[in-house]
């Protein structure tokens, strides 16, 4: 490819942005560019956290009636996001975690990829660190990466729980953040409200900011609030919490996201969205309001049907033998395999042999060769809030095959 | 405000992004809020590049058809855009500007900020800099104070064009690119073709890219292309050409920019959209690409209307005395207050006296306590393109009032 190796020769990459890996989805994408499946046995795609069907036909009329008649929906709007969808998720955060959220302690974001780097970008600069469990979330070791951000590896057990007193170890006069993901992708697992009240406490203790993203809270297989964090008054001193509309009204086209954030920091979030997109997509605003309004018992709805393809997923694994679950919850299951092979080398193989398409623990840790403990080699992340129960039955029949006849 | 001092004690905010200055526009519309004006005298706001109006209504229908009909819409797309709308910018520029351009050297970004922002990332980290004429656009000069790069000023002749032997002269070996806008914003000045070129060559010679943001360009009043970069057949060496489809197609709450930039470049800029953002709205891209296949009359005769405002502007400033226009074109007149007092007190005196909103020469550049020539503090930035005619007579009025009376 002469284009390359002409720009290499003349123009320069930014170092840090050189060495961050490429986005794994888009990686994974190009695995399956050109391949073709044989016709009883067609791809099984289940990389990727997202919603398969647009979102429900009343959201779908009410957005095309958005587009007809409200001239705002098309035009710049505030920087932090309508006031209406602000004010909205404070007052729905304030009843569904028992606490006082404001609407000055609310952004709204594209999307919550963004909101995490909008939150990073006030928080740490080249040479900082911030701690990470692993295995992480990809784009937010990318994001570190492309800031010079020293991402800390904290250990998970076997369950993927970090623990607060480990991450204390990890502390030094350059570390800005904690940063938790729960329910968790890529682990699935729910953290208990002790573990985050914990890591709160470590964290205000030193200083920190606590970051969690709850980007899968609607799925949260509990009743209730998941943790006590808000109930704090003085919680925004370290909390920082993002959350992404995406999953819940099937928007992720539309990139919707937030943060809940002292109002202090969010007047620094704002210089960096007004620099980097000017303001949230006018259309997928309204629309994530109109579904916070409207679409509760449907949301209900959708979130038995994700904990039933949870259960299953957690059925046909103990059928399965051999794979061992480490956690199944959101809409992931991150499991171990049985081959004796890097897990980067079983999905391209799944891939051939079972047409199915799942993300290898090397995307979501440091290999053995990163310094890591061989978790990423060993282990799949199995999106499978993608594939309805039939698929799920299709994904068992699949690996029960390549577990018998091997890769 | 307690919070904002809490935080400040115990939170980290980091140096460079604290140290950025808040975004302009929020900043203005922070000066009128709470205003009241006189009923015979309404606020006339001249301080945003947006047009006013929703997209033309056949737009707004295939949008609506889209959003009810396109499940994909819905969904997650390609980081660096729908092939489609690639596809069709590089066939629409490789026409406009007696180039070839090819669909892998096109990006698709959530603006035209964002394409900035992500091409800079690329090519400059903390401690390097890049050339930046003056006046500049202020989310320029934002993102490279947030991101610790240096801007280095590069002064414009009476006429506000910049010239490559002066910016020759500043190259050191931390020097990664020169960034140009035109037609410009603040401006309005439409750059030669020349002037592009030996900006182009400068860049070439010293191993640099130039950045050339054309946001403004379906307003030009030049017919034919503006310039030649695109007819040299290894202009992805250099150039990286960014474009916005907000003011073409009246869609600024859709966000949708494009970079045209070398493939390889591209591979770097995916890993930081799909971190930041994962791809660019649904919506948007589809409208875009609807605008381009459908709008073309519609678009010629919007140029049109433009155009003829920038000759009322041109007209009104001839007539008015004592005010000098230093650039009018794209949405902008750029123009030298007659008043003994620096911009930013004359620009909050007119929204008392005037009922006029435009933004301060201080906004877009350097004041002289910063080493400014004095330009800024002596000239205001009036973006006529959000009035009608009628509008720009009330502006004229009122700019009448004012200069005879004093503020």
């Amino acid at each position: 490819m002469p284009a390359l190796s002409l720009v290499a020769m003349t123009q320069h990459i930014t170092p840090a942005l050189a060495a961050t890996f490429p986005p794994p989805v888009m990686e994974a994408r190009r695995w399956i560019e050109g391949a073709v499946f044989p016709p009883d046995r067609p791809l099984l795609n289940l990389s990727q956290a997202a919603p398969a069907d647009p979102p429900p036909e009343p959201l779908r009329q009410a957005m095309a009636e958005i587009v007809l008649t409200d001239t705002s929906a098309h035009l710049y709007g505030p920087v932090l996001g309508i006031p209406e969808l602000r004010a909205r998720v404070a007052s729905d955060w304030s009843t569904a975690y028992g606490g006082q959220v404001r609407a000055d302690q609310v952004a709204i974001t594209s999307g919550c990829n963004q909101a995490f780097a909008a939150s990073l970008a006030t928080l740490a600069s080249a040479g900082d660190n911030v701690i990470l469990p692993i295995p992480y979330y990809f784009n937010h070791k990318m994001w570190l990466d492309m800031a010079g951000v020293e991402a800390r590896y904290l250990d998970t057990d076997d369950g993927l729980l970090p623990d607060a007193e480990d991450a204390a170890a990890l502390i030094d006069d350059r570390t800005r953040a904690i940063v938790l993901v729960s329910p968790n992708n890529p682990g699935g697992v729910e953290y208990p409200a002790s573990t985050l009240a914990a890591f709160r406490d470590l964290a205000r203790r030193r200083g920190l900011a606590l970051i969690v993203d709850e980007t899968y809270r609607d799925f949260d297989a509990r009743d209730g609030a998941p943790h006590d964090l808000f109930a704090d008054p003085d919680w925004d001193e370290t909390l920082i919490q993002l959350y992404s509309f995406s999953k819940a009204y099937r928007l992720t086209g539309h990139r919707v996201g937030a943060i809940c954030a002292a109002p202090a920091r969010l007047a620094q979030v704002e210089k960096w969205l007004d620099t980097v997109t000017i303001c949230p997509a006018g259309l997928g605003q309204r629309a994530a309001l109109w579904g916070m309004e409207n679409l509760g018992d449907w949301l209900a709805g959708e979130r038995q049907e994700i904990l039933a393809r949870r259960a299953a997923m957690d059925a046909g694994f103990a059928q399965l033998g051999d794979w061992r679950v480490l956690g199944c919850g959101a809409y992931f299951a991150y499991v171990a395999h049985p081959f004796d092979r890097p897990s980067d080398d079983v999905a391209k193989a799944l891939i051939q042999s079972a047409s199915l398409l799942v993300l290898p623990g090397t995307m979501f840790g440091p290999t053995r060769a990163q310094g890591g403990s061989g978790r990423a080699e060993a282990t799949l992340r199995i999106a499978y809030a993608n594939a309805d129960r039939s698929g799920i039955e299709v994904l068992f029949d699949r690996l029960a095959q390549v577990t018998a006849s091997g890769l």
